[in-house]
């Protein structure tokens, strides 16, 4: 049984918490909140010990830690958790700051533990078979990515505020993603955004709809959309384009039931938000730790690829606010 | 906790005590197999007791039985556990033999026991979400339904000879599925069928291919297809058509993923087969049993519907014979 | 030029009219109808004469005729049309009678005239496709057919009294349907039928909702639905069910928009009726029949698939009244 | 009956001379080609005059023209007619250069005749479809839209060299449906292109596949993709999202015929090419001049349509080599 410290007794927390539960090779044995109630109550649902983050990471019989608190404390916990040996599973982003992730990456790999970071899309069965559909040859040589990834609905302005902006916070996993599929960095990024939702973002100093553009050095182009607001749902979909064809990854529906009446044929809506879209891809996010843990696999995205990822959202975020394609 | 005995060790044996391991309120305290290593290796992955019918049904601190064992065995166990007190959870059909079913019948609902029959349709929550838009007057007066039920391949000839036939082995789910969704019963039943796929389930004689055509008091009217081999894969599809429009359910896709290129558009196969297609319902008929044990709440398909599905398949298949409708 | 006389100037006979005037290798000479002025309207639009009947077959400059009268002329016409040495295209059916139709087909072939009946389905770019993947083997052997045809409102009781019934005058378009694809006579007909739309229907002694079941002598099955309404338009839809695959053919649809909101994706209802639906077949109708007159070829329907639709219709019709299947 | 000369005999001009015939209110009376064995092939299948321009031009009787002829002649012509007092039809682009394009544009408005602009998305039912979703509201306030358009294969190199590049050749239809549908202009445009499809086109100083991003002054978003290859046909696909949902207009389809079989659900590929696709438009640009001759109605597109769709073409190019969002 591998045992594992839960840090962050949230909403994301307790999704981990429930997937370690049904898993039968992992066990939950500490939980860490700054918000005491809530360690507690998932700590006696789940039959694990509320502790300070010392006392989990000076148990020797402690495997890793899945970190779920706040943005502004992973870097800090990824270092401990480096420092006590632990195997670390972080949700995004690793920090804000480009130099905090520098610095704590830099500890974490000296440490040589299992350093997993949660990507959730890299996880997704239907992404996953998009892209073995591209590794198939399905559509040649990939020339063209659209990437479409639209919010139900704005979060608080309050979250806002301290996500580090759109870019950062929401089309990083696009950034990601747009990596994971491209198989080549970005050399050039070009960003334009606006406030169309609501202006509170704006005033927030963030923006609530952009359009990035995306080119690889051997001229292979990407396009990602964001908004804050889908008033249908989650919109999560990919184009992938080729010399030989393109693949297309459309939206789960709530059912598979078309009513056809009067007013045309209506089919469901795309499922509400990110818990019921990616919900297998938590679950395999755990078992791909697991076998990190157990077997010395490598994670889906580690580390670097948190890096990557935050330096192509800040340099959408300066070409947004330039007017110019940043080139990397 | 609830405590179950498990009748029967085998593949359907499996998933439900696979449900009922991930259950936190049910336990799986006996196994019961003729076959006694298939009982060993299951007792010892779910922790439970390999004992004999009359052990599992003696102990005081057991609530209830699922009957997963060959059908020939299901009425038998179905009375045993009557009489011991037990509720019943068993596997379609409870017999081929409608006289078997109305005796086995008069003693499970003489002991008042929970009785819930396996129909894993009418869990589905795609079925489900059918019915509510059916429910909900999307379609104004339900006029007329179509059922299409493909299985990907057919089951041996062994199984064929003493499954009692296509349509009280195969289309049985389909007769209770139109009972379902028709809310009325049917009156009239024509049966056409014929040996199309494997001339060896014919010499069983058998049928592999078959329409049959349902009539209810009001005039609605239902087409049921079945057929024992469809090569891409669990075909599973329901139209209702009414008054005010139409509602469909498609089948479930093995993806979302559509690959364009010069041949056309291609989008995934249906799900393989049962487990992956009513994975969900076989989930959600153990809760509901276990609804039904701890709250008291009416099974969704209990013992009448089992007999008046066989009844429709005993009318369908003297049908296909005679080649007249017959009236119930 | 081919000149052509066209009998009856009322719906189906101005759509004739209208792709005539559009084709540059024919053209309306002659326009007879027993409502003068309908015929002269037409005439005066697409510069033909308003004749007799006699007249018009008389002129030996006239290659042929369109028979778009009412039912009850048409048998009448081609006889008079064949003794004149006329080709004949004439609407379906040839006559509600089958004793009359042998006996007008008997007199047309004896004839050797250009024999072409409007069966618009076989003309249908969208059928023709489905037909051309099975006689590629797309689908394998085929083994069952599904043919939905629904109108979106019924037409008024008294044209339903004069009718033949929804068997013979509309149901009678997928019999043929069936021929053409399943490529095998049907030897067994069943019927089940009711009146769920509109009572007047039955006290005319009719029926508006009808399942019919084919079998032919191979074991090939066809289940064919129809409804007189359907709210959302025109629901023609093909299922071809084989040992490889299956081959669907969904409606046209008014547009390729879809709007997606807060209530789920609502994509365009199927095109209207069949001035819409078939537009392009009515067009090909008169293709195929200028290239009879012009190079021999053979109709794409003639007199023959006529009788045997009817006879169809006919089974069908005493099926549902005995609740026997009628072996042809 | 509306009188016109046809200028350019080639294959899109063949186009606009065959719904001419069609059309009941209009007659090609001359036909104008550098190439005069084109000209006299479609004069004689029309029974038009081959003529000069000068003699086209001096007749009092015609009414119109439609320049169909290469690209640098289009400002010419358009000049000469409206001098001449002839109402034009002209196929887009007006000219490669912006200034070129004020001049003429000048000498046509002064004249104050009939001006309209060949660009058929804005006459093609679908996208007309959609227009009308959007002016209803159907997806409250747009903020963001997403052309995509792939055509099927590379025209030659040849071509490439005089087409002006592919902003000014291909994406200017682009340009103008974003106009259309934003319902503002644009006042920020970012390019970024490669050549990916074949070298040769590189070679020439052009790109194959470009994305562009625009921004009005509101703050609506509009990203268009364009490729010269797909090898599944003429991709012409459109998104517009908003504040209450989203509108997408699909491929129009070869048929609406989809086999399924081991590898899959396959459907039909979307229409080749735009003789295929805007067929419907093609007509319904011609009904719209035929309705500025006879009834001084509006042209769809005109004059100023081609200057400002340039104007974001040049934007475009510019940005492509300077990597700078450029400002309009």
């Amino acid at each position: 049984m591998i045992n594992l410290c839960l840090f962050g007794a949230g909403r994301i927390g307790s999704i981990h918490a429930n997937n370690v539960a049904r898993h039968s090779e992992v066990n939950i044995a500490y939980i860490v909140d700054a918000y005491q109630p809530a360690a507690e109550e998932l700590a006696k649902k789940y039959d694990a010990k509320v502790v300070s983050v010392e006392e989990a990471l000076a148990d020797p019989e402690l495997h890793g830690v899945i970190i779920a608190s706040s943005t502004n404390t992973h870097a800090n916990l990824m270092e401990l958790s480096a420092k006590a040996g632990k195997a670390i599973f972080c949700e995004k982003p690793v920090d804000l700051s480009v130099e905090r992730v520098r610095e704590c990456l830099a500890i974490v790999n000296e440490s040589k533990v299992v350093c997993s970071i949660g990507f959730n899309r890299r996880y997704d069965p239907q992404f996953n078979a998009l892209k073995e559909s591209l590794d198939a040859g399905k559509v040649g040589n990939l020339e063209m990515l659209t990437i479409t990834s639209r919010d139900p609905s704005p979060p608080p302005v309050e979250y806002i505020e301290v996500s580090g902006g759109l870019f950062r916070d929401m089309m990083i996993h696009d950034f990601d993603l747009a990596r994971w599929l491209l198989g080549e960095e970005p050399v050039e990024v070009f960003a334009t955004a606006s406030c169309q939702v609501d202006p509170a973002i704006g005033e927030a100093g963030d923006v609530d709809t952009a359009l990035v553009t995306l080119k690889t050095a051997s001229g292979k182009l990407c396009q990602i959309s964001n908004s804050r607001r889908a008033v249908y749902g989650y919109d999560q979909r990919i184009e992938a384009f080729g010399s030989q064809g393109m693949a297309q990854v459309g939206n789960q529906l709530e059912s598979q039931v078309t009513v056809t009446g009067e007013k045309g044929s209506t089919a469901a809506k795309p499922q509400f938000f990110f818990l019921e879209r990616y919900e297998a891809a938590y679950r395999l996010e755990l078992d791909n730790f697991v076998a990190c843990i157990r077997d010395g696999v490598q994670p889906v995205a580690s580390g670097i690829d948190g890096l990557q990822s935050l330096l192509l959202a800040e340099a959408a975020l300066e070409s947004s606010r330039t007017g110019k394609a940043v080139n990397l």
